[in-house]
C-alpha cells in the first residue's frame, strides 16, 4: 500500500510537470510567441497534452488509481480527494479516443492566433470553419461523457461548475431578469451624464506603471506572479509561486486595464493563497470556475468600483491619469458606475453584465442542442444584442468576436461568470458581519484577503463550491443577495 | 527502410518538441519567470531534460540509429549527417550515467537564480559551492568522454569547437599576443580624448525603442523573434521561425544596450537565414560556437562600430539619444572605438577583448586540470586582469561574476569568442573582394546578410566551421586577417 501511495504521488509529479509546460507554452501563445513562431509551439503544446493523456490512461496510472480507489478509507483526506479526482478524470479520459482529444487540443491552441487576426480584421469568416470544428468536437465529446444528464449542454457545464444544469440556469437567469430588468429602465429614463475623462487618453506607460501599483495595493505578490500583456485579459498559474495575469492597454479607453487588472488579480490572489500542503497535489489550485469568478468579480466591482476603495487609491491616480486632476472624487466614483447598454462583456457596468452573460448561455446551448448553426451565429448574437440591450453591433470584433472563450474551446464556461457576481455578493453579505468594512486600506485589504484565505482559498479543490458556499453563509446559492447588492447600489447612484 | 527512415523521423520529431520545451523554459528562467517561481521551472526543465535523454538512449532510438548508420551510403545527404549527429550524440550520453546527467542539468538551471543574486550582493560565496559541483561534473563528464584527446579540456572544446584543442589554442592566443599587445602599447602611451557623453545616462524607454528599430534595420525578422531583456543577453531558438534575443538596459551606460542588440542580432540573422529543408531536422541551426560568434561579432564591430554603419543611423540615433545632439559623427565614432583597459567583456573594446578571453581560457583550464580550485578563482581572476589590463578589480559583481556562462555549465566556451573574432576578419576579407561594400545602407546590408545567408547560414550544422572557412576563403582558420583588420583600423584611429 505504501509503495502503491509512493508511485502514485510520482506520477502525479510527472503530471505536474507535463501540465506546467502547457502552462507555460499556453503562456508563450498568448502574451510573447511572434507570429510565425505560433503553430509550432501550439504542435509542442499538443505533444504534451498528449503526453499527459497518455500517463493518465496508462495501465499503470489507472491500476493504482483503481487500487487506491478501493482503500480510500485508510488514506489521509487529502490523497482521498486526490485519487477521487483522478479517477473522475480518468474515467472521462478513457472515454474520449486519444487522437480526437490530440487533434481538439492543437486545434484550440492553433485557433488562438486565427481569433485573434479574425478580430483584428473584423472577420468572423476567417476563423467560422474552426469555430465550427470546436464546437463539434464539443457535442461529441459530450455525448462520450453524458451520463444522467438531460442535454449535452449539462455535460459540458459539470467541467466549470459541478451539479449545474440548464434548468437552474433557467431559474436563476429568470430571478436576474425579473429584478434587474425593470431597475435597468428606470435607470435608462434619468438624463445622462457626460464624463468624457473616461475616454480622455493615456499612454500605455502610465496605465502600466498605475496598474502594476494597483496590483501591489490589492495584494498581488510580484516575487510570485507576472502582470503582462495580451489581447484577452486572463490568469493562468503553474502552483501557487508562479501565478500570471495579463491586462490590455487601450490607450483611449484608460481605465478598461485597471478594472481587468483588478478582476485579474482577484483570480491571481486565489491562487496565491492556496494552502501549502496541495501544492504537489492534484488540488493545489481553484475551485470551480463559478467560485473562482466569485473572488474575482468581488475585487473588481464590490471592492475595485466601490466609494471607499477609491478614497484610498484616487490621489495616486490623479498623478497618473493627469486628465483627472480637476475631477473629484464624487464624479469619478459615478463614472466607474454609470449604466448605459454597450457592446463589450468585460467593460459592461454591474447592471447589464448578466444580460451580457445571459445571451452567450442562450446561444452557446443552442449550438450545441443543434437549434442554431455557428454559420449563423453571428447574426443570432447581433439579434439577442439589439433584444436585450436595444443597441446595434456595428461590426463582428465589437460583438461575436469579442470574447476569446468560445475560439478557445470554452463552451459552457460563460455561466460562471454570472454565477460568480451572485456568489460574490453573498460570500460579502457574511464577510460584512465579520468584519468591520468602513474603509479599504492597505491593512484592511489584508484582513479581506486573509478572510478570503482562511474561508475560500487555502482548501483550493478540496471543497466544493456548494460545501463551501454552504458551510460560509449556512445556506445554499440565494441570488437575493446579489439582487439586493445591485438595487441598494445603484438606487443610490442614481436617486 | 523506408520505415526505418520514417521511424527516425518521428523519434527526431519528439526530440525536436522535447528540445523546444527545454528552449521555452530556460526562456522564461532568464527572461520573466517570478523569483520564487524559477525553482519548480527548473525542475521542469530537467523534467523534459531526462524525458529527451531517455529517447535519446532508448533501445528503439539507438538501433534504429544503428541500422541507419550501417545503410548511410543510401540515405540523402541531409538524413546521412542527421543520422551521424545523432549516433555521436547517443555515443555520448550513453556514456554519462542518467542520474548525474539530471542533477546537472536540475543544478544548471537553479544556479541561474543563484548566480543572480551573487552578482546583485557581489557575493561569490553565494554561488562558489555550484560552481565547484559545476566544474566537478565538467571534469567527470570529460573523463567519461575521453577519447584520443591529450586532456580534459580538449575533450569539453569539443562541443563547441570540433578539433579544437589546447595546443592550437595556445599557439593562437600567443600571435594574437605577440601583435596586439604592443599595437595596445602603443595606444595607451597617448592622450585619452574624454567622452562624457558615453555615460550620459539615457531612459530605459528611449534606449528600447532605438534597439527595436536598430534591430529591424539590420535585418532581423519581428514575426519569427523577439527581443526582451535580461540579466545578460543572449540568443535562443526554438527554430528559425522563433529566434529570441535579449538585450540589458542600463541607464548610465547608454550604448551597452546598443552594442548588446547588435551582437545578438548577428547569431538571430544566423538562424533566421537557416535553410527551411533543416528545419525539421538535428541541424536546423548554427554550427559551431566560434562560427555562431564570428557572426555576431562581425555584425557588433566590423558593422556595427564602423564609420560607414553609424552615418546610415547616426542622424536618427540623435533623435532618441538627446545628449548626442551637438556631437558629430566623427567624435561618436571615435569614442565607440575608444581603446581602454576595462573590467567587462561585453563591453571591452575590440583590441581588449581578446585579452578577457585569454584569461577565461587560462582559468578555466587550470581549474579542469586540477591546478586551481573554484575557492581560489576570484583571486587568480583579479590577479590575470591586473597583469593583462594592468587594472584593478573592485568587485566580483565586476569581475569573476560578471559573465553567466561557468555558472550555467558552460566550461570550455569563452575560446569560441576569440576564434568568432579571427574567422569574422577573415570572412569579412573575402567578402569585400565579392560585394562593393563603400555604405552600410539598408540594401546593401540585405546584400550583406544574403551573402552571409547563401555562404555559411543556409547550411546549418551541415559542414563543419573549417570546411565552411576552407570553401568560403580558400584557407584554413589563419589569424593574420584579424591582426590586419585591428592594425588598419586602431593605427588610423590612433595616427
Amino acid at each position: 500500500m505504501k509503495d502503491k501511495i509512493q508511485e502514485f504521488k510520482e506520477c502525479i509529479k510527472e503530471k505536474k510537470y507535463l501540465l506546467a509546460s502547457i502552462e507555460v507554452l499556453q503562456w508563450e501563445l498568448e502574451t510573447l510567441a511572434p507570429k510565425k513562431g505560433q503553430d509550432y509551439l501550439s504542435e509542442v503544446l499538443a505533444y504534451m497534452s498528449m503526453k499527459d493523456y497518455e500517463l493518465s490512461t496508462s495501465d499503470k496510472f489507472q491500476n493504482l488509481v483503481r487500487d487506491l480507489l478501493q482503500e480510500k478509507e485508510s488514506l489521509d483526506p487529502i490523497l482521498q480527494k486526490e485519487v477521487e479526482q483522478a479517477a473522475e478524470e480518468m474515467e472521462k479520459m478513457k472515454k474520449i479516443p486519444a487522437e480526437e482529444y490530440r487533434a481538439y487540443a492543437e486545434l484550440c491552441a492553433k485557433n488562438q492566433g486565427v481569433w485573434e487576426e479574425a478580430k483584428q480584421n473584423n472577420n468572423f469568416q476567417l476563423v467560422e470553419e474552426n469555430l465550427t470544428k470546436i464546437f463539434e468536437y464539443n457535442r461529441k465529446f459530450a455525448r462520450y461523457l453524458q451520463k444522467e444528464e438531460k442535454n449535452l449542454y449539462d455535460v459540458l457545464l459539470r467541467d466549470y461548475e459541478k451539479g449545474m444544469t440548464c434548468e437552474k440556469l433557467d431559474v436563476f437567469f429568470a430571478s436576474l431578469k425579473k429584478e434587474i430588468v425593470p431597475l435597468l429602465h428606470k435607470i435608462q429614463k434619468k438624463k445622462k451624464q457626460p464624463f468624457p475623462f473616461l475616454t480622455s487618453p493615456i499612454s500605455k506607460e502610465k496605465q502600466k506603471e498605475f496598474c502594476h501599483l494597483l496590483a501591489e495595493y490589492l495584494g498581488f505578490d510580484f516575487e510570485r506572479g507576472i502582470l503582462a500583456e495580451s489581447e484577452h485579459p486572463f490568469t493562468l498559474n503553474i502552483n501557487k509561486k508562479d501565478v500570471r495575469i495579463t491586462t490590455k492597454y487601450v490607450e483611449a479607453l484608460p481605465f478598461s486595464s485597471i478594472f481587468s487588472t483588478i478582476h485579474e488579480t482577484g483570480h491571481a490572489i486565489y491562487e496565491q493563497q492556496i494552502g501549502d500542503e496541495l501544492v504537489s497535489t492534484l488540488l493545489g489550485s481553484g475551485g470551480s470556475m463559478g467560485l473562482h469568478e466569485s473572488q474575482s468579480r468581488f475585487w473588481e466591482n464590490i471592492i475595485g468600483r466601490s466609494f471607499e476603495f477609491w478614497k484610498e487609491l484616487y490621489p495616486s491616480l490623479q498623478t497618473h491619469f493627469t486628465s483627472l486632476k480637476t475631477i473629484p472624487l464624487e464624479e469619478f466614483y459615478q463614472a466607474i458606475n454609470q449604466v448605459e447598454a454597450s457592446l463589450i462583456r468585460t467593460e459592461a457596468d454591474e447592471l447589464t453584465y448578466c444580460l451580457h452573460i445571459m445571451l452567450r448561455y442562450e446561444l452557446e446551448k443552442e449550438i450545441i442542442e443543434g437549434t442554431l448553426s455557428v454559420k449563423d451565429l453571428p447574426k443570432a448574437w447581433n439579434e439577442k444584442i439589439e433584444e436585450y440591450l436595444g443597441i446595434t453591433v456595428p461590426n463582428a470584433t465589437e460583438g461575436v468576436l469579442q470574447d476569446v472563450h468560445w475560439y478557445a474551446g470554452l463552451i459552457g464556461y460563460f455561466p460562471s461568470y454570472a454565477l460568480g457576481n451572485a456568489y460574490a455578493s453573498q460570500l460579502f453579505h457574511t464577510m460584512k458581519q465579520e468584519l468591520s468594512l468602513n474603509d479599504y486600506s492597505q491593512d484592511k485589504l489584508q484582513e479581506v484577503r486573509l478572510w478570503l484565505g482562511e474561508n475560500i482559498h487555502q482548501y483550493g479543490m478540496m471543497k466544493t463550491t456548494s460545501e463551501l458556499i454552504r458551510e460560509i453563509t449556512g445556506e445554499d446559492l440565494n441570488p437575493d443577495y446579489y439582487i439586493e447588492y445591485l438595487k441598494n447600489k445603484y438606487e443610490a447612484l442614481y436617486q
